[in-house]
């Protein structure tokens, strides 16, 4: 391919709106361009690269037996009122009316269809397990889209779903896309953490996110070196146990215009680690109001109140002073004491504490020396947001933080969906029963975000060769030099030949400005044919390392062939 | 692949909406599955046939050297603006709001967004000619989606645009692409005929259309032996010519409760030649009615008179009663002689007939020995629908009629959307300068449709083995007999091993329960694993011919082998 046939679109400037690595330079190298918030197109080099981010996934699906289908973004409603889900997504469900006023929506997953197509297609337990999967571009309207293919409000993303016999074939197929997602993973170079992740109103360990570690992540992954790892969303911690004291008796104190915990703690000269915060949410789908307390240095993990209260995400939120005054307390002085049990939720790490301070329910009061089972009871749970440094769950030493972008997750569904869509097959006794399924994604355009958060240098991108554009340029210093030329040439045509993906920079401009182009682009290897062409000796540039080496333009040949081949 | 573990999901039934092989087909053979109307999922045997056909696509339009991008379908309003198009397109083109009540459309084509990236990345003369092009999905909300794949609302395309800095470029560009698209079509094994296509306000040779012959068809080619061929829309046909007469005096006669032109010439007794039809128009555009007359026994062809007023389809309609009034004549009795020209256009063959019969402008009254010139002037133009057995416009002799189906388009744009979008290059002289424009679109899922249209049979579809989604099934009688298994396993690996795509059935049914499945889905090669498995010889069956002969095992996959590698 010669460079001045194609599209090459650098650029010097940084897009106003890219703050992150990768949204800056798929921007800048003219992989891609934005057409509306979070919308983009994918210009020559971006989508070689997109197919090549595709096809590794594509293959290591197939090689697991899966198979590959491909379904419609704009789905009827009919199919998203089957699952609830019509009413239950909000303003992030695109929706659409066709000119017969019948309602669709641009999805961005494809749980039903799967479902629905399954349901029609297997009929028998001879017919389980099936893996059908997809690669497909999925819509979802961010409020504020960022980061370029990050959150963007169009993306490709493949979904797999599973569909088992029972749970044990589920475990299996679980256990196979596991593994299929570290090969994947492993094959895009990339530096990841299998984090256990929330599985909602099911539970257990039924989930895990793959995350690619970088500062730019906007996941946080808590974790410790004995192995464990989850979402900073479903990570659990040990609870601290303070050291015994005496009860002593209650005591109601005054302590009006203090807003915060802290401050209250401030006041009375304790340790905020002696107090207990409140947190109170309103439950939309039961109409209830609960009250969460935890240490005062804590905060709630909402994700587990929600689990807690088998609410969906959308049917909960913070509740307002009226409804707090509706079950007997007052905002910001809520107290255990005196509550109904019904109202309270109390983290475990609470029943370790001694002679505590809570709010009194009482305007402008708190109570000092409360003590959980002698004062107050209510529903005991981990409710805590799991920290840095907080104390690992399993081996009980301080744990790390890391930031992560999830680029994978594996989730157990189980008949969630096969129950509320009718996917049942035939046993063996001839008994219906509904399929167990999973469901496997991977966000195809955040991984080619990901692998340049961590491949990427001042200079550009440094693209790992199984998913660069092409493989190599050609840069002559000086390309209507007639040496250079015909080397050039030369050095072209051979690798034409092989398996090696190819540009030659033919273009009349300086070797500086050529070589900034594709140390942007990140083409892995860049062959300089400059002053010494007569003598067929060229520049091996390796964009990984920034090395330049001069060799015969044979070797240089050789050495891209043997790489390419391993790829 | 093993047929146990694959979605295969045949149907005994006529899908009862289906009237077309290709349809009926498609969905009978399990390749695709209706999700709304004119809206499908591709399963796994259908989504291997439409990358193939992708594939041969994207080769040919690589080889030219055109570069593939993909753009969303997801598109701003302001793009479609910018081009005017937001506007004139009609109920078709499928509106979405985002969630900030910003609009957007599921794009039909892509001429708005391919211009303006092209006029953001290539500023110079040094950069053109461009082509870039994509394989996307596209839609299109018609209101009676029909034929499966052929008329639906969702259905992917190929589209190319050519940029170049003058006509002369854009004819090079132009002829370029043609030739490509014959070599894709070839490719396909498509008996097809390039037709003149209309061009619309453009004229002049602007654009074919490459349709594959098929009673099925929605398209009229109107052809000649002698190598012209057009779109019906687009037709020329040779002017008959009357024999000369005398002229004789207008003759006013009562003709009351006529309502067609026919029933008027037999009340007269006379010739429907004889006579001349009215046809009244309202560009909407332009607020004007016109009266377009054709020899009695002619139709008009709307596409002409659209291209004469230079209007855009949507903005014509029939002249109401009132509109034909208001220009001084009656619905029913409109004839040329007293009207005004601006309002007449005349069909060139009416210039060459002798005392024919005329409307009077006025109920119930006809006008007897009209005569062109001496009665009546307006604007002469080809105005007439050519049907089969016309004259052939450039030998003279009578011309016939095929049906086709549509699988491409190439078009020459000249400037329309650069000059509206300011898609601009400097010229050596530093000059701004609109660039020249192609479009080049080739129906990926239609032409799927297509092949099947011309390449079926009773018990199902023959699939050229380029685009079958496996080339060979091993089909044992019984795949529980243990010889039939171990050689029909033994064939499978051998297969494997080489680039033939081959599935084994190894299901639990009987042989014409399994023959019957893969005859429907089209697969080429059908080797049968029977009583004669214990000394190694297969019967192998061409799905194309039904052909069966019996030989050794190796002679067959040598066959198949040979077959696959000379694709």
């Amino acid at each position: 391919m010669k460079a001045s046939r194609m599209l090459i679109a650098t650029l010097k400037e940084v897009p106003n709106d890219a703050v992150i690595p990768s949204h800056i330079l798929l921007i800048r190298s003219g992989m891609i361009k934005k057409m509306s918030a979070g919308i983009y197109n994918y210009l020559p080099l971006g989508l070689r690269t997109l197919r090549k981010v595709e096809n590794i996934i594509r293959e290591e699906m197939d090689k697991a037996g899966a198979e590959e289908i491909l379904c419609s973004c704009l789905q009827p409603k009919e199919l998203w009122e089957a699952s609830g889900r019509w009413y239950k997504y909000g303003s992030e469900l695109m929706r659409i009316k066709d000119r017969h006023d019948r309602d669709f929506c641009l999805a961005p997953t494809a749980e039903e269809v799967f479902t629905d197509l399954t349901s029609v297609l297997v009929k028998s337990y001879k017919q389980l397990p099936v893996i059908p999967y997809q690669i497909q571009t999925k819509y979802r309207d961010e409020f504020r889209p960022r980061f370029g293919l990050m959150r963007s409000r169009e993306f490709i993303m493949k979904d797999a779903y599973s569909f088992d016999v029972d749970t044990e074939g589920l475990d299996k197929s679980y256990d196979l896309m596991y593994k299929t997602y570290e090969k994947i993973f492993d094959r895009f170079h990339l530096n990841y953490k299998i984090v256990l992740a929330d599985s909602g109103a099911i539970g257990g360990n039924g989930s895990h996110q793959f995350m690619a570690l970088s500062s730019t992540g906007e996941s946080d992954i808590i974790y410790c070196d004995c192995g464990y790892a989850a979402d900073a969303e479903k990570a659990e911690s040990k609870a601290e146990v303070a050291e015994k004291e005496e009860m002593l008796s209650l005591e109601e104190v005054h302590t009006p215009n203090f807003k915060t915990i802290e401050e209250v703690a401030n006041f009375l000269n304790i340790d905020v680690k002696k107090t207990v915060k409140a947190v109170a949410y309103r439950d939309l789908e039961h109409n209830k109001t609960v009250i969460c307390f935890v240490r005062g240095d804590r905060d709630v993990n909402e994700i587990k109140v929600i689990n807690e209260l088998g609410v969906s995400e959308e049917l909960i939120r913070m509740a307002t002073p009226e409804e707090i005054a509706e079950i007997g307390t007052v905002d910001g002085f809520m107290g255990p004491i005196g509550l109904k049990e019904e109202n309270v939720l109390i983290d475990i790490e609470v029943t370790n504490m001694y002679n505590f301070v809570v709010g009194a329910n009482k305007k402008d009061y708190h109570i000092k020396n409360a003590n959980f089972n002698r004062d107050f009871k209510g529903k005991i749970l981990d409710l805590r947001l799991a920290k840095e440094s907080d104390l690992c769950p399993i081996c009980g030493k301080p744990m790390k933080l890391e930031r992560g972008i999830e680029v994978g997750q594996v989730f157990k569904l189980q008949t969630k969906y096969s129950e509320a869509m009718g996917c049942t097959y035939l046993d063996k006794n001839g008994q219906t029963v509904p399929m167990v399924m999973g469901c496997y994604g991977i966000g195809v355009t955040r991984t080619m975000s990901a692998i340049i958060e961590q491949y990427h240098d001042e200079f550009g991108i440094k693209w790992p060769l199984n998913v660069a554009p092409y493989h190599v340029v050609i840069v002559p210093a000086k390309y209507t030099d007639p040496a250079q030329q015909e080397l050039a040439d030369k050095i072209h045509d051979m690798l034409n030949d092989t398996k090696v993906e190819v540009i030659l920079d033919d273009r009349d401009a300086s070797l500086g400005f050529k070589m900034k182009d594709f140390e942007l682009i990140g083409i892995p290897y860049i062959m300089i044919v400059g002053r010494r062409a007569a003598e067929g000796i060229v520049e091996l540039k390796d964009r990984m390392t920034n090395e330049k080496v001069e060799m015969p333009y044979e070797e240089a040949i050789k050495k891209i062939v043997e790489a390419v081949e391993n790829i």
